[in-house]
């Protein structure tokens, strides 16, 4: 399988690294043979080569701050942009990994559109072409004959997505409520372990769980567009941002949380998703709740369903390697499916 | 799919529930057109008709307590045996529901192999036959060319086998360790409540969570079982009952329990297997493990994985209704996989 990769950040990153640690391996064990044909960076330069690159070398040329760093052969070409590459690259899947625009989806949507009108498999990393446009991508795939992956949007690496589509499938699930956002329920740990509001914010930016503005992940709105992908997956509606109910935590303090520990519960910023709406806001979750007891930058979905109850789903809701996986879980899935 | 069913008590009655409810809805969503051919009890009849059976009135004809109860048809067989009919049904897959030898894994097992024989794939809610023979089984599917699928034997409806299997391929999966036993599970929520164990296990009983005998689950075998399952699905290694550790919790006082209580810990039943092999125990966990904070029948597992770190699933570890959904979407995933 021959993969285009547009964005090359952590997360893109991160998959480069398991394509190098884990190629063999996935191949031996899972029938997988992903081989990067391109590499498009926004500042850093772009890499084609129909014949592959070579994951460690476009890793070294990262870690150089460049990829004018990887080394010259017959064939590759630097000159091709983001947009030459989804459209003409000879490769079966288009991974979509750059920063999140979740108002226009742009520049990534337009990518995965030329991806699939050239015959290309989509795999997301980018929330921002599904938040606005599910139904288009899921419609551009049918037409296209071609798949249209995303697991690495919602809670990282862990499977929320092939749970409620896949392992899930034939229940009904009439209700989805998570932790979606790590730098949130991390300064809210930290909180009830006695920490200000400002001192615990501080400390995630200091170990890059926050950026420098955090309004995306204290306002809510991160946690907002992953909301409205579980909605899409699962229910099929398109929500608006501006048509859920969003609040972050920033009116929380720390007598609030330590009250409600006192009787024994715990304030989680929670999103929540129904065929209905959708909604961010913090909660006070009876200890009892899974949700509850989800610390730090672990995230975590129930799934209320018709048949099973609740199922509850607790992993790593972040990170580049384990994004990363996420990217990779879904090339796995698209062998499996498109094999066949 | 044409379907032999052996066994109708909860679980298999459950199935049947599922396929007379949402037989619709899983034609048009999920294009599984599942009809079921033949029933085997042990002691109350059974059934075969090769154009296919009223999943309704098999269990009009159960609850009426015998299958002489299903309305007469042209081409209905009564006389069939369940060796016959995994033998000579004319069916695409065996499902095994009947009760669970873990030692022998009989008469399961060569039903098993004599499905495999006559071209049929085969689904387990048994957990025998997996206990005592994993490679024998797999060996057998893999010469006929069928699937072998067991997603009910382990956590009842929660697809844990499947999250393990398919959504975390790619990983390496170090460790597994969970809450395997509903019974033991809500025994020792109640005695966290305040009940003694003689009282939480007559509860047990009376709601049907634990049988008369109810050795099986509170001296740790009902686990250990599925843990030896876990163990040949994820390491594929054949343990046996007699190489684990297996200890239940008679030995468990109030007293344990509210002294941990006071330290911040929580007693579970926690099965756990490696490669190197595995062991059922009592174990004191922190309140902030996620197995902590499973109640009641709630079963749990977290997978130790090389790329994820820990994650945790949570869900219905029993039920009819809710072990016949893992049945149904096994019949999902082989239709899945065979129809490509």
């Amino acid at each position: 399988m021959k993969i285009a990769l547009i964005g090359a950040g952590n997360v893109g990153q991160g998959l480069l690294q398991l394509l190098r640690d884990k190629g063999a391996a996935l191949a031996t064990e899972l029938g997988l043979h992903a081989q990067v044909v391109a590499v498009a960076t926004r500042r850093h330069g772009t890499l084609y080569h129909p014949q592959g690159l070579d994951a460690a070398g476009v890793l070294d040329a990262l870690a150089a701050g460049d990829l004018r760093h990887y080394p010259q052969s017959s064939g590759l070409a630097r000159d091709w942009d983001a947009a030459r590459i989804a459209r003409e690259a000879q490769a079966d899947t288009l991974i979509e990994a750059s920063p999140t625009d979740l108002h226009s989806g742009q520049p990534a949507l337009d990518l995965c559109l030329a991806a699939f009108a050239s015959g290309k498999h989509v795999v997301l990393a980018n929330k921002g072409p599904l938040a606005v446009a599910y139904h288009t991508l899921t419609d551009a795939a049918r037409r296209a004959n071609k798949l249209l992956r995303f697991e690495a949007t919602v809670m990282g690496g862990t499977p929320s997505i092939r749970l409620a589509q896949q392992a899930l499938a034939g229940c009904v699930i009439r209700e989805a409520r998570g932790i979606l956002n790590g730098t949130t329920n991390y300064i809210l740990t930290q909180m009830e372990n006695g920490t200000s509001y400002v001192d615990a914010l501080a400390q995630a930016q200091r170990l890059g769980y926050a950026e420098a503005d955090p309004s995306a992940d204290v306002d809510g709105w991160d946690a907002a567009g992953k909301a409205l992908i579980l909605a899409a997956a699962l229910f099929g509606t398109t929500l608006r941002l501006d048509q859920m109910q969003v609040q972050g935590i920033r009116g929380l303090t720390r007598d609030n949380i330590f009250s409600a520990h006192q009787e024994g519960e715990c304030w989680k910023l929670v999103a929540r998703v129904t065929p209905e709406g959708g909604s961010v806001q913090p909660q006070r979750l009876l200890i009892s709740d899974p949700l509850a007891n989800v610390k730090g930058i672990t995230n975590a979905v129930t799934y209320v369903t018709d048949v099973l109850g609740e199922v509850t789903l607790v992993g790593p809701g972040a990170g580049g390697l384990q994004t990363g996986f996420a990217l990779l879980s879904d090339l796995v899935d698209i062998q499996r499916v498109a094999r066949h």
